[in-house]
């Protein structure tokens, strides 16, 4: 637990970002609502805001995840969150577990976009808040009240829940 | 990181269970929201909540504080959640730091009742619980995105936020 | 204003009733929330609820005109308001208008559904219900804080806004 | 219905505007929220936005009401929306109804604040908006998705309904 480190957050896209259009129809990306959320919930931990990419992970291709570690290693902070769509999620978690060694990366998402009612999104984003400060380093995915480490975890496509591989 | 390990939630009241009554213009207590937040975050971590009381942590006295003590010590978890009023938090803090011993406790409330528009009471309860899995014992406090050990934390009148101590 | 006459609320659809799917990350019909949205905003006025059917209004026939037409005429009161998809909203209130004698019927819907936060539902409904008690007769479309006879109104596609067709 | 005769909204404080103070766990004033609200619901009608006052309509006296009806008096337009708290609604519109002539007003005020959750504030604003288009003239109550004249409604205190006087 280290209080006053900085948490650099590395914002990618997914449900969590995601937006309704009211002409279309659609869900769409508009400007990353972390801003809004992390001064909404009074969040008081010190983190820097980075926007890499605002994607449907289902989007995402080999290009961005290479993005997204060049960003996690050359980051001065060692400890690091990524929103990031749930669908390759654990897809980005392998590339990031295979690379990164000495820094705390914690990935987060949502099923339901923080500007929809009922949404999953804030209490996420508090379970990789606290992991990200307390785990000494490794890269975890934070989704459903629970923590995982990138190499034991997959997302149920039936359930939409994420669960581990093997206990 | 467990996983597996039902975590024990100790329900005592507090800003994050308050409600509108529109006839008095009061914010007063009906049954706990717990049930219905954790549901609606799609929360799968195992749980088992326990209602102690629901009071302004204000009207807490030490028999109140000696209780909740005892449900800490006598339940069969050894992870425990304690949601619980902002203002009395650290000194509840103090008991069950004082005489817990080999369990890991995490007391966590909000600022703004969860019935609100804007609060902060899912993001402070996903701090609460990844800390609660992942660290292995002592009494804790998660407020504001951070986590304090009991014995080195306040509550801060003049901005309603929780500090360090000393560094 | 007649107070005490009961309003028949018949559901057809519409934006105003759907659901965001976390799993296919699609908009859907689940139930009519019209019952939970008029206990929420305390409405007193007496209605009755008739659901004749859920469905995206560009996905509405003939046929399904003709229910709706025909359910209007059947049913006791003179009061009704038809919640309605808003891409073919003004096709229905002209069926409606051409072939209903002696009733006020008033058209709503909402461009963002009420699950969602932002909704434009509550203040539509709003206008409905005073539009629908007020009137004598005649078929109406109320949206966007206006209230609009059937044969003067379109839905300007890009800024999904009604407006009249001449002054 | 004009449709596009400007409408004024005279803001005087009440429940439909008050915010919750995380420090003193009161209900309080900041600024009104009706212009957020008339954008977040689309609405499209022609308005005039002023603040008279932001009180609790239980602090209002005499002097306050005479401001109140002065300002409807001397605004152009004679199409007029007052919102403003239920205890003394009432007693501010029997000063207008006895005082104002040739003017369309309609009161308007809610039961739960507009950025708490599960708020009358939306329908109730919505019913105002069409009622104030509609009447020819006179001074009216709209509350409970119903609209009453003046002069013959209540408050029931115990069930903090709106209701008439007498059939």
């Amino acid at each position: 637990m280290t209080g006053e480190e900085s948490i650099r957050i590395l914002m990618t896209g997914g449900t969590i970002d995601k937006e309704y259009d009211p002409l279309t129809g659609e869900l769409t990306f508009g400007k990353s609502h972390l801003s809004n959320i992390l001064n909404q919930v009074r969040c008081k931990a010190r983190f820097v805001l980075e926007e890499v990419m605002l994607k449907d992970s289902l989007q995402m291709r080999s290009e961005d995840r290479e993005e997204i570690l060049r960003r996690c290693v050359d980051c001065p902070e060692s400890r690091i969150i990524v929103t990031h769509g749930t669908d390759t999620m654990v897809e980005t978690g392998r590339v990031l577990g295979n690379n990164v060694k000495g820094k705390t990366i914690v990935l987060v998402g949502a099923m339901i976009p923080y500007t929809f009612g009922a949404s999953d999104a804030l209490f996420n984003l508090g379970c990789a808040f606290a992991a990200v400060q307390v785990f000494h380093q490794g890269v975890y995915i934070t989704m459903n009240g629970k923590i995982f480490p990138w190499d034991n975890v997959r997302k149920n496509k039936e359930s939409g829940e994420f669960e581990k591989l093997k206990d």
